[in-house]
């Protein structure tokens, strides 16, 4: 058997009752044997201030060191003002420093957002992608993944109810893993 | 005399040394008597954690009330990966809320974004804007101000040197005037 | 009695049956009388082209003038491809040239993006916005107005059937109003 | 030898004198003899209206399998209005129908943006990639080519002058040869 893609999952919620974590449980669980998703937890990065990479914090390091092990990055992020969380955004330039080493370079990458209203969190999707541009992320583009109504798409116990959305998680995971095994080029990234 | 409009300045970068904050303070110097512009300090704020809302950080507190007693705002942004940075969108968020209490609603705005290369941080420029909608802030147009080659453009005094830039400074701030003082209108906000 | 404020409409569809043009029907229907909506149609338009203005084309000279009549502008667009149409931003550009006789400079504008599906379109208003701030139109900001579902909103006559929808537009009809009517500051514009 | 891809630039400028036609003939010249770029106009091409799709005129046809036909698509633009313009626009939308027949599906892309001021066309640019992730385009992230002060990188005989936008240049065609040269994944796509 072969070693499963190792996917580290970044959450842009802080709330313990996230719609966004529930929604990255319930695709976790859904996800075939060759993608393992482990969440990388970012409540704890001071925010980012370049003053400090002299002797960097001990959580910015193991986050850019989580990252960099990993083989893809999944992104789950809510809407918070028409575009992504500030505390997403902050680990998005933790690990894209110190100048030079940028953690996330080469990873391939796939998102999904999240919103209780109709919108499926359109703006910080995209917002999110125009970074991943810089940080040299390919980029999963279909099936885009804009969940709305989140909270009544989930059981008691956290499972996908309606096949219809079952159906779109299966596409979306299957078209990840495609996405993940092609091989990966050489990157080319102005910040590495 | 008249009272001057309280302009609070909203500054994305945490570096002492920070370009950004120094075109505020060259800004600042130039100002007309009729804007009086105070730096609102963003680097205490705890990541927004929507459960932290029961007893909220003194820092949120005061931030929030800093924002809700201003005129208007001045948000000055470098770019960080194509975007603002969190520690900006960080404030821009912590100020939003709790749900029903946006302290940026209605006030005026403008942007200034700073980059060292060319391209003067037109990425965080306009996912700024995108914010500034939903927290229905009235947003200055013209002129835009993206200001390239941050570095060069200061002397040792923090002064701003060439003419051209002092005479769009000149402009952008004499627009930033006329934007606030006209009639504020009643603010309708979904967040509010 | 006043006059009214001369709105020109603007839609980015060119379908006899478009969606989109309904729904400027049914808003124009409930305008207070304060404001007289009219469509400046799009479709005659040639392709722009700066080797023309030697001779532009009539329709140009035409849909130029219009604009720079008007008081202010209603876009009402739909999506394609997460942007904007061709031919509505075919629209936009020749109304802003030649270089130098911007027509849409100075105008209150204001937004609504309009779709089949649940998004309301959220791409398209929001790269209009983009488009916004270098011709220099103060665009409203709140009630922002994506309409999901938009060919369930409207009954056999083209009405607002439910009351919801129908407290939203006279919302956003109010606010504009509010808009317009504040005093026009000196456009300053790179393109005048 | 192998045969070369078959890569088709879009050109989003009508002029004659268009410095974004004269960048992509400086590229095409440029590029290894793996990649054969040839133009595809679009300036024919009558403005998009589903009602035509009954009776498609011939321009539309002939691009639509003009496009589903290469390997790989070039987007060149420049920016109109903070912007892509409107023409490009309307070849995206004609050739991503009829709704279930996109012609962009699955074509890897890369994009250079053009401006004769600093900053590159930005706004066209990254426009652009919003669309490209409807499409279910693949698209090219670094390294991003956002060519400023166009004017000034010719020779009269239309070449590349300085050293290191040579260099930009011939990194920027070896990492789309290699991004194409990826085994292409069934597209998954919404038009599709």
């Amino acid at each position: 058997m072969t070693t499963p893609f190792d996917v580290v999952a970044v959450i842009g919620s802080l709330r313990r009752e996230s719609l966004t974590r529930s929604l990255v449980r319930a695709l976790t669980a859904m996800a075939p044997a060759s993608l393992r998703i482990e969440v990388a937890e970012i409540a704890q990065l001071t925010l980012y201030n370049q003053d400090l990479e002299d002797m960097p914090p001990t959580a910015w390091r193991n986050f850019r060191e989580r990252i960099r092990r990993a083989d893809a990055v999944l992104f789950a992020t809510p809407e918070y003002n028409r575009s992504i969380p500030g505390v997403l955004k902050n680990a998005i330039d933790v690990a894209s420093r110190p100048y030079g080493a940028n953690a996330w370079a080469g990873k391939p990458a796939a998102i999904v957002s999240v919103s209780p209203g109709a919108m499926g969190a359109f703006g910080a999707n995209h917002h999110l992608r125009q970074a991943l541009v810089f940080l040299d992320m390919p980029t999963l583009q279909q099936p885009e993944l804009y969940i709305g109504g989140a909270e009544k798409l989930l059981d008691a116990s956290g499972n996908v109810m309606n096949p219809s959305t079952r159906q779109l998680f299966t596409q979306f995971l299957q078209a990840f893993e495609a996405w993940i095994g092609r091989p990966v080029r050489a990157a080319f990234s102005p910040l590495v």
